[in-house]
Formats: structure tokens, sequence, C-alpha cells
């Protein structure tokens, strides 16, 4: 299909839809993306969007992502779309599986947990009234969920079949080891504390050589570098003071 | 592949695992699964598989799946695997992405969102740790949450795509309807004021209409008569009267 690739998200946050810049830009593959619209303009692109049509069921929300007729939702069903046309889903055909359990597993663990540190009461009402249960599950969840899912990537890394290569299937970069990355990033920047000591601790030495080694790839670096790359601020990762607390 | 099917899933609660039994139920297809077995046998199991190994990685969670040498995590991810060889994935082949968008939606909505109003502020500690946090994401879920996943799930039967059919993708019945009677039928037991209430309303027609059809479906039926079928209990629908509120 020589349809173009376009990437239907908001504008003014990374978010999930950052799973999917980063497979196409590390491919180097062509796209276009509606965060390039105005606000308001792209928010009625995405409504619009959610309709579906010819063929295509409506959907929930977004990352939407559009192929010729195919219109998808979901971001790990984006990037399993998109791994092995572009060749970043391993080379035998049995990987893929592999793939997107490990995706799956950093999008449940190191995106929907944290951003349910700011949101545990509900995503409908603001953080602010929600403030006190925020700094309560914060804690909780540095003190138990963070290590147990830097441990498990930790073990991957270190296992048989990551073996001595630098990536989550071993010799073989995947976009596996890019959600992983973004994960780590947007988590580094949610609890920095915590995230420090961890990286001191010597604990997980692997998992954050691999965040380094995909930052220094060199389609990601020069994406990372560039005015495109949306800043963490309202969206799945924020800062807030009250819940920088620290590893135990 | 003639290697058999193999779920590995904690024994004593329906869980993510029940959407792969479905699935195989369904399709009538044999596989070997560990809530056959004692409870402590059935934990050794699942930790030992969850290890990895033979060209797979460790994982983090069940359920797991085996087929032959490939050895998978994520309920969607096994859903998806099996969907096309057990002829449950649409007719064509870009409907298996349709299918799994929709999966992921049911998924995340009414089964992750669910979970969380028993554990609002984490897994790893008693739910009468946080009762009170509970209570209010409870009513908060049934207010907004809930009559939003059902108004997507209604619009979904009503649109273009599904049009006059029953299904979800209109005449032809996939696994995401079978993930979604799953979790209508889990929210039903977790909150059976507010799902009454809406079944009442008549807003929500289409989608409990779907809910009695795959019940009504041969195999499904057969398979929810028997012994093997576990009961709603510790797992992720969990019924708590305090948590039972009434749709607004």
């Amino acid at each position: 299909m020589d349809a173009p690739y376009e990437l239907i998200y908001y504008v003014g946050v990374p978010g999930r839809g950052e799973h999917v810049r980063l497979i196409l830009e590390e491919a180097g593959a062509s796209y276009t993306d509606t965060a390039s619209l105005a606000m308001d303009e792209c928010r009625e692109v995405v409504t619009k969007t959610l309709e579906g049509g010819q063929g295509n069921p409506p959907y929930f929300a977004p990352p939407l992502f559009r192929h010729g007729d195919l219109l998808i939702s979901q971001t790990s069903n984006i990037l399993m779309y998109l791994g092995p046309k572009l060749g970043l889903a391993g080379s035998k055909e049995s990987d893929a599986w592999r793939v997107n359990a490990l995706a799956l597993t950093a999008l449940d663990g190191l995106s929907n947990e944290v951003h349910d540190t700011h949101h545990p009461i509900s995503i409908e009402i603001y953080y602010e009234d929600q403030k006190e249960e925020s700094t309560r599950r914060s804690r909780e969840w540095v003190k138990t969920r963070l290590p147990k899912h830097l441990g498990y990537w930790e073990k991957v890394l270190k296992s048989e079949k990551s073996g001595k290569g630098s990536w989550l299937l071993g010799a073989e970069f995947t976009y596996a080891d890019l959600v992983l990355f973004q994960c780590i990033d947007g988590t580094q920047f949610a609890f920095p504390k915590a995230m420090n000591q961890a990286k001191e601790s010597g604990k997980f030495d692997r998992v954050f050589q691999l965040w380094e080694d995909v930052r220094a790839r060199p389609n990601v670096a020069a994406y990372l570098a560039r005015e495109k790359r949306q800043k963490y601020d309202w969206g799945i990762y924020r800062y807030y003071l009250g819940n920088d607390v620290s590893l135990e």
C-alpha cells in the first residue's frame, strides 16, 4: 500500500501518540501528524475521525492511525501494525507476538499506572480534586510498583533471550525498545527523585543503559532535538512536587 | 502447527484468562488449562512459565499462552494470535486490526477501569486499606465512565460498520464480541444496581442484546453451564455493598 501514514492525535502533549511518532521517526518513514495543526483544528479532526466510517467502526479515543482505507485506534495495535512494515518487530514471524507482549507490558506498567498516580479517583475530575489520593497513590506506587517494574525489565535484559545484546530481544532492535525508552523517559519526568535513586542504586543498569542507547540512535536523537518533540506537561507524565517521593 | 494450545493462568477466578477460554470454547478448540490443577501446583506452573526461555523473554504476569515454541503473555495479544487461526477475527485481513482495537478498548474501559474501582491506590495493598478511596472511585466511575463506555458500545453497534447485524463488525461474529460480553458480564456482577438501571433505561439496548446473544451461542452456552466456568470472587470483578451505587 502506497497510501500515506497518518497519525491523528492531540497537539500539546507527547501522550500515547508519542510511541507512534517514535517508531515512524526511527524508521525514517514519512507521515502526517495532526499535532502540526492549531489546537482547535486538531481537536476537530480528532473528534471527526473517532466517528470511523468507510468500513471502520467508531473508536473511543486517540491515537488514531490511518493507512489507506484502514483506520485503527489503540497504541499497541498501531505499533503492531507498523512493526513488521518498518522492520522493527524482529526477524522471525513469531517475534511480532513477543514484541507486542513486551510493548503492552511497558504501556500497562510504566504508562497507565503512572498516569493513574495523578488521577487515581477519576480522569473526569481535576487533579486538584483528588490531590490527597494522588499523593497516597504516588507513595505506594514508588515504593512497590516502580521497583517491581524496573526489576522486571532488568531481568528481561539479562535473560537468555536478550542475552548479551543491548535490546529486549537481544541483538535485534525492535519497537518494544522504543516503547520502553519512552516509558522510562516519562517516568523520569514524573518521578525524578525516585528515578535518580533507582539509577544510582546500580540495580537497574541495563534498563538505564537501554534508555541511553535508544536516545543515541541517530534518527531518534535527531527527532528528540527537533521542535516537533512535544514537551511533557498535562498529559500522562506530570510533575507534582508533592508526588515526587523517594524510593525506600 | 499441530502443537496443543496451552493456557497458563491462575485457578479460582475468571480473570483475564477467561477471555482466552471464551475464544477457544466458542471455536470448539481443544486446549489445556492450568485452572484444572490444584491451587498450589497451578501457582508453581505460572511462576515457572513466567521465566520464559527457549527463545522467549520472561513475562510480567499471566495469562500466558503456549503454542509449540511460542510463549506469549497479554490477553489482547493472545486473542489476536488466536483470532485468525480460529476464524474469529473477521473475513478481511484488515479486520484483525479493527477487532484488536475494539478488544483493547473493552479491556481498558470495562475491565481495567472496573478493577481499579476496588484498588484505586495500589494493587499491592488490601481493599480494606483503601476502602474509602474505593467507594469514591466507584461513585465517580458509575456516574461518568460507565455511561460513557456503554454509550460508546451502543454507538458502535448502531454505526454504519455494524449496521443491521447483531455484532460489532455487523454480520460477522468476532472475538471482540466475546470480549465485550465478558466485560459486560463482569461489570454486572460488580455493579448490579447501576447495570440494571442502565438496562432498564433503554439507552443501551443493543449492548445488552449483544450480551444475551453471545450467551445464547451454542458453544458459549454449553461452556457457561459447565463447572469449568470459574465464579467471580476476588478477581477483577468484585461485589462490595458500599460500591454498589446507583446510576444518576
